[in-house]
């Protein structure tokens, strides 16, 4: 017989999911009502607005997915892409790579502009891309690097690809409330993210927005969207507004409760002050971390406050050190990805994760591993260089 | 500023969600772990047998897709179906008409075999159509119709098929944990269910289960499938047995914890127990509507104890009184979907919503309703015919 499962707790300080506020957690439990129960549609309705608020949109057609991330950049890519469309996708790390795949399997053709892992997109690359592909319908990119903590310049990109009468998809799992994303005011047109980063949420949903362009260029296909699950001009007839509400699928309605008061949480503190604080919380760690002799994959200038991408130390067993810090200090740190596999540590500071204490914890126990395993590490050093920063 | 919701309890028996089990609320609150944190690894691996034990299967090839039932069948028909393919679809409700979509979608053609809604497939029409179709390469079926309240005979149309050289792709959402359903023993290639049904967990995750020829199929396939986020191939490396789990997509750790809960919940009743549970309360629940004057939509044989199609009474508002069971008793009973909007209610006994009270405040409730709009109904019969069934 097996019996209920009750794990223990961890602080939760790698790529995501992020350590959930014990509001969320309560929250995920309450009694779950219909999805079609007037009450239920109502909170549709406010979870629907404080996205916009999150995303700093007002874009009607604003929801979340009931599905991780992975499927929101599938939502976008199949509702955005028809068969043989072209489409420029920025690469400059695992996520890219992830969107050229979604390109291909549209039955269309990426055109790729590549950067070093750990650069942000190269706006002049993008440039000559699309002077040389003036049929190119998307411009793809990645705001926040989840595999490398690389910040790319959404803001010159969306407006490169207006010039050039483009459409965007931007990858904001990383990025929404974490650091600035302006939807609106920087031209955005198909964007989708995570609830389990910088909301703190747990994973399984992913918000997604489009601006009246991209609906269009919905509404206008030749072709049916290839995924029934994912049509945005099915999904709509649930989550657009109205008191009539067509059933498409079944929401998942706790997994709603939990992203509802995430986004409550979220708008109590105000979006500028969250993006403050994981900028804080970084400077603290970039400091401690130094003081430990160890250096970032990302230039201080691109880098994100809410995942520090940091070269393991010469000599030193990447999977030994995480596996230590997760049975002696309960704390998750999160491994490289992709061809940063064994060579970086992704350190997370996302939403609730981003506070002081974590960020002691975090540098005391690397601090004391490192030291266990011969580095020659100044005891104390780390905490001390934070609590300066 | 919008505050956090707290929603009014309801009773749930329409066709899903279903009344969840306090202890599956209680497990979605527990704390968020990592996704590849050992803990986690060692309950996805229990997860995945006590699927098996659900749908009576060894299948290697048993999981959770993070997403709802819709996703679950897409999932189905997008690993099984490529370009040109052929597919014999049954049609007697809503879900059949999905599948058509679905087929369509992939790119495959679809023959249909027409059934009445409100009656099972006809497994004589199928054999004609596998014969007319020597080139089909999946019979698609609906072994539990939510839209009406029928069951097929899954055993009898997958041997039809087999003889035929055909897989079968199987919709058991309503099926699953309520009726018989033996997916080894009959031969069934690609099942897909959905958790909040028959095992009252809350919605999100669609549990699947592809056969060692199904899973040939896949990996044999000519072009690549069409969903990055559900390409059983890549899933499987995350799903798959064995300490070293490749990162496809972020599991949604906490609605896992639900459907653990909830399996385990299932396992300790026992699967006969639960089905016999379901047969008994639809007995109950059957004798109290005839006493009030409330027919079925479905022949007794083929009547599905968890899913109560049943016809509205001549003159009565069907808006009116859903409405009213909701605002005075705070019950929820299912609207007429399809062909049978505003014809009929579904009324769900699903898991944990398949008990005594449930039935006996149902049969209270419409009564009363029923009385206070003029209908000739006798005080009290409902009841006392439900306790003699």
């Amino acid at each position: 017989m097996i019996s209920s499962f009750k794990p223990r707790a961890r602080t939760l300080m790698g790529p995501g999911p992020s350590d959930v506020n014990p509001r969320i957690l309560e929250a995920l439990g309450r009694t779950t009502i219909g999805h079609l129960d007037p009450q239920f549609i109502e909170m549709m309705d406010q979870t629907k607005q404080l996205l916009q608020y999150a995303f700093q949109t007002e874009n009607e057609l604003t929801l979340p997915v009931s599905a991780p991330g992975s499927a929101g950049m599938e939502a976008c890519f199949v509702n955005l892409l028809e068969p043989g469309d072209k489409a420029i996708v920025c690469i400059n790390g695992v996520f890219g790579t992830r969107m050229v795949e979604n390109v291909k399997r549209c039955g269309a053709t990426a055109v790729t502009v590549e950067d070093d892992w750990g650069k942000p997109v190269d706006p002049e690359k993008v440039e000559a891309a699309l002077k040389a592909n003036p049929d190119a319908k998307v411009l793809c990119f990645v705001h926040a690097e989840t595999s490398t903590g690389a910040r790319s310049d959404a803001k010159t990109l969306a407006a490169l690809a207006q010039q050039h009468g483009c459409l965007t998809i931007v990858d904001t799992v990383t990025s929404l409330g974490g650091v600035e994303l302006r939807v609106d005011e920087w031209g955005l047109d198909a964007v989708y993210s995570g609830t389990q980063k910088c909301l703190s949420c747990t994973p399984g949903l992913s918000p997604v927005t489009f601006s009246e362009k991209a609906a269009d260029a919905i509404r206008n296909r030749k072709t049916p969207v290839q995924s029934w699950f994912l049509d945005m001009n099915l999904v709509m007839g649930y989550w657009g507004g109205g008191a009539k509400r067509a059933y498409h699928h079944t929401a998942p309605i706790n997994a709603l409760y939990g992203l509802h008061e995430a986004l409550v949480i979220l708008q109590e503190e105000g979006l500028e002050k969250a993006w403050a604080r994981h900028a804080a919380m970084h400077k603290s760690l970039a400091a401690g971390l130094e003081a430990l002799g160890i250096g970032f994959v990302v230039d201080a200038e691109y880098r994100l406050p809410q995942l520090n991408a940091v070269t393991i130390p010469e000599g030193i067993d990447d999977a030994a050190v995480r596996a230590k810090l997760l049975s002696d200090y309960d704390l998750e740190i999160g491994a490289g990805l992709g061809a940063l596999a064994g060579k970086v540590w992704r350190i997370g500071l996302m939403g609730h994760s981003a506070n002081a204490e974590n960020v002691s914890l975090c540098l005391n126990a690397l601090e004391s591993v490192l030291v266990e395993m011969g580095q020659p590490v100044e005891k104390g050093a780390a905490n001390k260089a934070a609590s300066a920063a």
